[in-house]
């Protein structure tokens, strides 16, 4: 079984060797851009994996691999419109590069790309895996507008939340790994359970993320902490702390929420909800969630009757995710 | 066999029953929305028509047939937000009831819902048939791309623009018909030349667009004559124009493409570039384009060894389209 380094070498020779065409350039150049962004490749390392532990051919599941990752691409170029992002891993998003009608039809054009790439599989799996495929793509358009109408949103409850990221990015962990499970002729109740495992792990590494963003190692962590506390983003530790905090707290809360803010007081709202959340234990509840999914996920793989010696690699590269520094 | 506006019934009764889920409201509502300002079904019809034509079940047609129609309909919503249309059909465009970002992401879940359609043909068709669709999408997805390059470009040729309209608009109507052929189990000689009979009709019917923009019966033609002439639109008469243009009237008419000129001056515009036009013969040039294309149309449709008796309400069809009045 290869390491995850190894499949990523593969996954990314394989994106370099994708044969856009040349024209129209204003096109295919934005789509060539995005691809070569980089990024850990997690979703195809993960069908790959996949395919692996259920003894597949992984050049069966090579292409749908890469299509996965044209298609996560595709979802991030789309998102950088809407969310008026102007960086994507440091570099200029599409949108800002060229301008929003380019990253709009390139997305368009890399979501027919990435479907292409799906037709590869063997024909045995075709229908299972575009099905798959496909529900999950409108899963995520789903996630993504909740997560716009929750910016919107007055009150916003944790399952909604959960519900969220599950969709928006839970879902298409899942996905990888039960294609790569239906390309290597796995039971459907093997697929489901591999499928499970994903979305536990993507929704407890969701919630990490939350937690990473206010008690993360600022220099480590590589971006500010902080950055959820100043946009007044609905995370899970904002939400469990509205949900669970008397009235005085909460006005307090709602008090920093609501005040408009200069950057000289970015420190000061940051240490003051950073309080409140360590009132309230929240990053406590966050991380007891987290175990909770992680066991989750745990109990479904470990629910496919294939030895532990062969789901070794996939609990590895399941738990470095998951242990990012704090 | 069933007259087009059986099959338009047939179409439309699909279409209402299609069952949307509900949540999020702002994902779904416009998908609906967009879907229910009508339009001519042509496309849903020819794929209908061709499977009839080729001995095939229009039930084992009828999903994919409004599959072609939500990915039109995608296509259409994206390109209202590219061109900031304000109006679609007499109504609000969905980017302007709603907003772009909604816009956006219900066009990505509306092709989605397209490919989760095209999923319902036959296990023996499903390959050719995703293949064609895929290969269509994109192809539609490049034609949307020159049609915005041109606008900005100083000269195009001829050619370029038969082959930015043959992949914006033509491919889809040859796909239709490809993918009634490929679920009815003709043969791929057959295939092709119901698709090169669809591609060299939407040519004709293009170039025809082309025309009744300046020469159509305002009253009859439902829209502003010249509506291209004021807005620099490359068109096929345009184009033809400056091609086949001595020195002098060249300069003339680049004046009054050059020139910004004020409401007042509207008529002036339209009446001097259509003099221009009548002096070069370029109607008449254009007709003369549209009847090889035609001609060429109905070549493909011949070679079908099936009897003309049947091939009789796609022929009767394909004269409707092209007999719009002058």
């Amino acid at each position: 079984m290869k390491t995850p380094a190894q499949l990523q070498e593969l996954i990314s020779k394989r994106l370099n060797e994708l044969n856009f065409q040349t024209n129209p350039a204003t096109l295919y150049e934005p789509i060539r851009y995005m691809l070569s962004l980089g990024g850990k490749r997690m979703r195809p390392v993960l069908l790959l994996m996949s395919t692996e532990l259920f003894d597949g051919d992984i050049n069966d599941a090579l292409s749908a691999a890469i299509g996965i990752e044209v298609f996560h691409n595709f979802t991030l170029l789309h998102d950088d419109i809407m969310d008026n992002a102007p960086l994507r891993r440091s570099q200029p998003t599409v949108h800002s590069k060229w301008n929003s009608n380019i990253a709009i039809l390139s997305g368009d054009a890399m979501f027919v790309k990435s479907c292409q790439l799906m037709m590869s599989v063997p024909n045995a799996a075709l229908r299972d895996v575009l099905d798959t495929f496909n529900e999950t793509a409108l899963e995520v358009c789903e996630g993504q507008q909740y997560d716009m109408d929750f910016e919107k949103k007055e009150s916003v409850s944790i399952d909604q939340y959960l519900n969220m990221i599950r969709l928006k990015t839970a879902v298409l962990l899942g996905c990888s790994l039960k294609v790569g499970a239906l390309i290597a002729k796995a039971s459907k109740e093997d697929a489901q359970h591999i499928y499970d495992f994903g979305v536990n792990l993507g929704l407890a590494f969701q919630i990490q993320d939350d937690v990473l963003d206010v008690y993360a190692n600022a220099e480590k962590f590589g971006k500010q902490v902080g950055g959820d506390i100043l946009s007044n983003k609905k995370t899970y530790l904002l939400l469990t702390a509205l949900q669970f905090s008397n009235v005085i707290i909460k006005e307090d809360l709602l008090k920093w929420i609501n005040l408009p803010i200069m950057p000289d007081q970015y420190s000061a709202k940051v240490e003051a909800v950073t309080k409140i959340y360590n009132l309230l234990g929240v990053r406590e509840q966050a991380e007891k969630k987290m175990n909770e999914l992680y066991k989750d996920a745990f109990d479904h793989l470990n629910a496919i009757p294939i030895s532990s010696d062969k789901k070794m690699q996939l609990q590895k590269l399941a738990e470095s995710l998951l242990d990012r520094e704090v």
